[in-house]
């Protein structure tokens, strides 16, 4: 290791600029923290002439991707072009040459965190990623090592920034899901294709990395059960209010008996939940230990200087590795098995909102259909529809299994007391 | 190092006993994660007979220190015993011993930090009290590590969480200060001689802690500006919450152009701040740095088990480092020369509760002492009192120094028109 350490960057967009900018601002803080300076000595870019939020110095940009990641003079590659099939050839690249890597790719992490960690391992490299969930929170950090020594058994979480400020603005506006959305893409804070934030996939790429973590167990992208916020109306956030909940986009792991589920699901939270106070694009993560309790992080999910903060914090964690000559050294694999939990033994109150027939005997019908499952009811509201010969009616069922709700809402579908299941969503009992 | 890596613990109290049953309880995972068995060797005790919360072998107990600082077996030692002279004193022997140093002693830590980690250092041994600062909350790491890269110029923290139980209590069950005081010692959330907490010196060092590692400057608890919560009445939580404020006890750390104010005080928080839904026993820390925003870390901020998760969190990580050889190569002294603001740079809004004189031109007298300081008013609102002849008028001001301020606050214990400053505290802004 020489008098500075030279960094390579993969990809110039919004992170990528926070990244040269706090590196650049920050030198001197860096410096102390690291003891030497840091320089960037190339970036990756598709166009060399594009006008950009920093001014890179000309010979720092490259289109070749070999001038960073088979470039001697480097020695940390970090990766923030995102996408998954050049960036996995990428860092498997830098890795296999050596070169320490820090990403903020989740899409990545989610689906092939494995074997970039284990070639990290087997090439002696370090592969960082705090990044790559809730942006500027340390939410990795608090799990590999702030909470190291506990057995953590739930985790819920609040960590797709755009979801949020969608809901939180249906919520606070009384405007539907579509002309948030519209506003949301205008101010820049949902993408021109926005499928990936409201349907709930980014946000379950992020609970896959952070149950890995969390339960010491591989938890793919395929074992998330996922549903976005696409179906959450207003008249949902209402009945939601009336009843004491707030519906967000929640992220949803729990372990027991070594099982584990994992869901990201649009759900309805006690207004004294601490996660029912999170709003906007903002993130949050609630962890509940045996041993430590309730905890919960807070923070920006997304953004430029944010998302930087971590990425140039993983920088000052390998520096500091490098120095000390322990890279690659300081990850360790999963302990358990996999093992996930079957629908009857996940456990969940569950809210439905149904338009029905206006007639005597419907009602008892619809009573009925859940008892016969062993579902009972904890809250039922009936109000009259605008259309003739109905009625909606909204129910907030007591703690039962997803597989018993499963029943109930398959036999709702083919009953002939009922038009229609216009909402089904989960709902989160008293705080643990 | 050999096939395990022992334990010595001074002290068995609520924290060593979580200690105890943390190791064992978690022995599996531990191992996993640190790659041996971690055993307990010795327990400095003051009484070898006594109840304890745990069973302990008899073979760990002794009375003599000696046992665990001169130990050749022992390769940790972990000082749970609390106070400032003997703790001292041993863990400067455990280090010149060469072992490695875990700590929960937030008193020590903000009066000998700095003389204890340069120790840690010459001896090439770890020095970590992540469980000093709120418990279960991994805050010290989150500064050491997770917003390493960023500059901190802002943390505010309900560190205390016998105060928040008591503020919040007084709020939500309309209590004076003495009756939950009370209660409080009755259900052990207090103790006997609760000065240290009510008086705000609890939260003193603990903010002398944070500051010095936020700021990367060497804070002393002298130079935390301390006010209890002694003051706090049910009136003022009334007054609070009709302006839309709620009162907590707030460590308050900033720093701007290079020189900081440290200060615990009763607080004014708007009710849309983070922190001011923070209630019960738990502390919560809010951070916010140029980079990353607004951050804030929440959970238990005492107790066994929360504790004892610091403290074999930092257990995990000696370990780690021991296995690596790079023990006593990881902290970095503060960056900084300290520098205090003088007390015109210290800006703030305060709150006043006021008896004046019940007489036209009263009222006159009071803003014009007000306006005389340059101090203007934001709010004010003025009710009978139950004595004759008085009236009680409540303000908060505009920003101003705490220069001004303290001039207006003199001016007014001489002014003919006021009978008496009932209450005098800080408000904080709108969130930053």
């Amino acid at each position: 290791m020489g008098e500075h350490v030279a960094i390579g960057i993969l990809g110039l967009g919004t992170v990528g600029s926070g990244v040269v900018r706090m590196v650049h601002g920050h030198q001197e803080e860096l410096q102390h923290k690291v003891g030497c300076k840091v320089v960037v000595e190339k970036v990756l870019v598709q166009d060399l002439e594009k006008e950009r939020r920093v001014s890179p110095k000309q010979e720092w940009l490259t289109l070749d991707p070999d001038d960073v990641l088979s470039n001697p003079n480097i020695d940390v590659v970090i990766e923030v072009m995102g996408g998954i099939g050049l960036a996995r050839k990428y860092i498997l690249q830098a890795l296999n040459n050596g070169k320490h890597v820090i990403t903020a790719n989740k899409d990545l992490m989610a689906l092939h965190g494995a074997e970039l960690l284990k070639t990290a391992a087997d090439n002696g490299c370090d592969l960082f990623y705090e990044a790559s969930v809730a942006g500027g929170i340390p939410i990795i950090r608090a799990l590999k090592e702030g909470l190291a020594s506990d057995r953590i058994t739930k985790m819920m979480g609040i960590v797709n920034g755009t979801t949020n400020y969608i809901l939180t603005k249906m919520d606070k506006q009384q405007l539907s899901f579509q002309d948030v959305l519209k506003e949301a893409q205008e101010l820049g804070f949902a993408e021109a294709d926005p499928t990936s934030d409201v349907e709930g996939l980014d946000a379950a790429r992020k609970m896959a990395i952070l149950s890995t973590l969390g339960f010491s167990m591989n938890i793919h992208l395929d074992d998330v059960d996922v549903k976005g916020i696409t179906g959450v109306t207003k008249e949902d956030i209402d009945y939601a209010r009336q009843f004491g909940y707030t519906i967000k986009l929640i992220g949803n792991a729990r372990k027991d008996d070594g099982k584990v589920e994992v869901s990201v699901e649009p759900t309805l939270l006690p207004d004294t939940h601490p996660l029912s106070s999170v709003h906007n694009e903002y993130n949050a993560v609630y962890i509940y230990g045996e041993a430590v309790g309730e905890t919960m992080f807070f923070g920006p999910g997304a953004g430029e200087l944010p998302t930087a903060t971590s990425v140039v914090s993983d920088l000052v964690a390998v520096i500091r590795n490098m120095r000390l000559g322990v890279n690659g050294k300081n990850d360790v694999a999963p302990q358990y098995e996999k093992q996930l939990k079957p629908l009857d033994e996940i456990h969940g109150k569950f809210y439905y909102r149904l338009h029905i027939k206006d007639e005597a005997g419907t009602f008892s019908v619809l009573a009925s259909l859940f008892a016969e499952n062993g579902v009972s009811l904890e809250k039922l509201l009936q109000n009259p529809t605008s259309s003739k010969g109905t009625v909606e009616v909204v129910i907030v069922t007591h703690g039962t299994t997803k597989q018993r709700d499963s029943l109930v809402y398959s036999q709702l579908l083919k009953s002939d007391a009922v038009y229609g299941i216009e909402s089904h969503f989960r709902v989160e009992g008293v705080s643990a």
